[in-house]
């Protein structure tokens, strides 16, 4: 039995390109979109809308900026039902960086931002919604959150007309009784709103997390194809879709991309489950220390990198 | 907080040794005994107790075996906490394989059964608490056991003196919400016994259900090293640990283990998740038809093997 309130939001080429500065070729973001078509997926997020005074433009490919020329050299006109989204850092775009919704193939913009950062978040997500698109709030790394501030938070974005809140499991250490008391808290204090889920693979709970979501009234799901994304990466997103039973939804074509670009892609850049990451996880870390250590001359040293986190932990 | 009557067994060599035949060297067999006693865990099981006119010595290594002189040159006497066990299949070992106690190094048999089996298994565990043995039940691929016949098999258990009995997901096809339903079936008809989680990887879940097999009382876990096992594998016991919060637990000679070993090894055998298993997982069906195709010619064909299994379902 399926509940069809629930949209399934693939972020394969914006969470993905954060291990490869974006750095895909024309022809796997069109295999991904049209895969994404196919498969009856609800929402494709292709890259992040970004300024170019934060990013530039020789060392980052084309989806950290998502120009409507570059999406249309993908999409064309769009016309399906897949919807398209970009994520919007804050502190990384300006409100001017955001066409009008006439003049875009973007259906929604996703906006992430940190707790501190939430008053600017909630005021872009209107902007963008006064511009004509679809809204959601990111609120990344709640793991690190305290409980008061939260609740702050929380009161603010009940008062804003952003429809859509995301818990995120930045750093991946939650677990099921701890995504649950968030979920009860997010909806009880946001009636009426749509929470939503993105979970990372640290501990090997995304797709469980997200299953915790399902269960717990969640209808906005993130997912990768391999669960591609920083560090650990994502939720599978053919594993969620083995599991959801919408009959709309297809297995084939996610299959088909993930033979014929996921995996040789992870031949040359690394995600996913690793005791690095793990670690991190655990200790409810961002996993930018993890990814530094893959990147150097003792990647392999695992114990190493547990030694040099429990040094750390007396910061 | 921890909860002192969680009991961990680390199945690294017996579920591993599915991959490789067992053909472990004694060093990487001594690695891991030994880092399952430096890092407090509470049974190792070495491997499977068989009887040779199942098994030719030929073809397959020691721990199909598990004869006292091979385990005795990895431990010794065992003079520590760690407990060892062997696993003992239904139809594959007979009786008279089992010594008495007092002449084994093994602490604990395992007998694995399918639901048609259950009298004979209730047999040889009773016979083996009988020779001085601890001794579980480890119900295989009960997520295709009818619920009538579990319904009787677990009476059969209840009047048994067998004093543990695990849910075995032998096809990791099962989620939460299936695992809490079989748990509290297993408790209501079981009073006083001990309920054991042994999970597996198709869906990423394997260590999500044990931690909902901890939620609900389960207090013997099973996991391995980088959750080496059959197919898409185990719970990766450095998970577990990390999350299990008993003081006595050590992290650091896991992760070397992983390190020096686990690692190396992976790049010769192949386990862990990944598509051909995600399907059988998902369809609720045996992975030997997926470690098959990973062993053929279109192995990398993972269309192809979704195509196969779709016709398959026809049967």
């Amino acid at each position: 039995m399926y509940r069809k309130e629930i949209k399934v939001l693939d972020c394969t080429i914006r969470d993905g390109g954060l291990m490869n500065k974006w750095l895909f070729t024309d022809e796997m973001v069109k295999a991904v979109y049209e895969a994404c078509v196919a498969s009856g997926i609800d929402y494709m997020e292709i890259g992040y809308k970004s300024s170019e005074k934060a990013f530039s433009r020789k060392e980052y490919g084309k989806w950290r900026f998502c120009d409507e020329k570059d999406i249309k050299a993908i999409v064309g006109k769009n016309e399906t039902n897949l919807k398209l989204s970009a994520m919007a850092d804050i502190g990384r775009v300006e409100p001017e960086d955001i066409l009008p919704k006439s003049e875009s193939l973007l259906d929604m913009i996703r906006v992430a931002c940190y707790i501190h950062q939430l008053d600017k978040a909630i005021w872009l997500a209107e902007h963008c919604i006064d511009k004509g698109y679809e809204a959601t709030i990111n609120l990344m790394a709640v793991s690190t959150v305290m409980e008061r501030d939260l609740n702050e938070g929380l009161e603010d974005l009940n008062k804003s007309k952003v429809p859509v809140v995301y818990i995120v499991d930045s750093y991946g250490s939650m677990y099921c009784e701890q995504i649950e008391l968030l979920i009860n808290k997010y909806r009880e204090r946001l009636p009426g709103k749509t929470i939503g889920v993105h979970m990372h693979n640290n501990m090997q709970l995304a797709f469980s997390n997200t299953v915790t979501g399902i269960i717990h009234q969640c209808n906005m799901l993130d997912g990768s194809f391999l669960g591609i994304g920083r560090g650990a990466g994502n939720c599978p997103l053919e594993i969620l879709m083995s599991f959801l039973k919408n009959p709309k939804f297809k297995l084939k074509p996610i299959f088909q991309v993930i033979q014929d670009y996921m995996i040789p892609l992870h031949k040359e850049i690394e995600w996913g489950y690793h005791i690095p990451y793990l670690i991190t996880g655990a200790m409810n870390q961002h996993p930018r220390s993890a990814m530094k250590w893959r990147d150097g001359e003792t990647r392999d040293d695992l114990v190493g990198f547990y030694n040099y986190m429990m040094d750390q932990k007396d910061f």
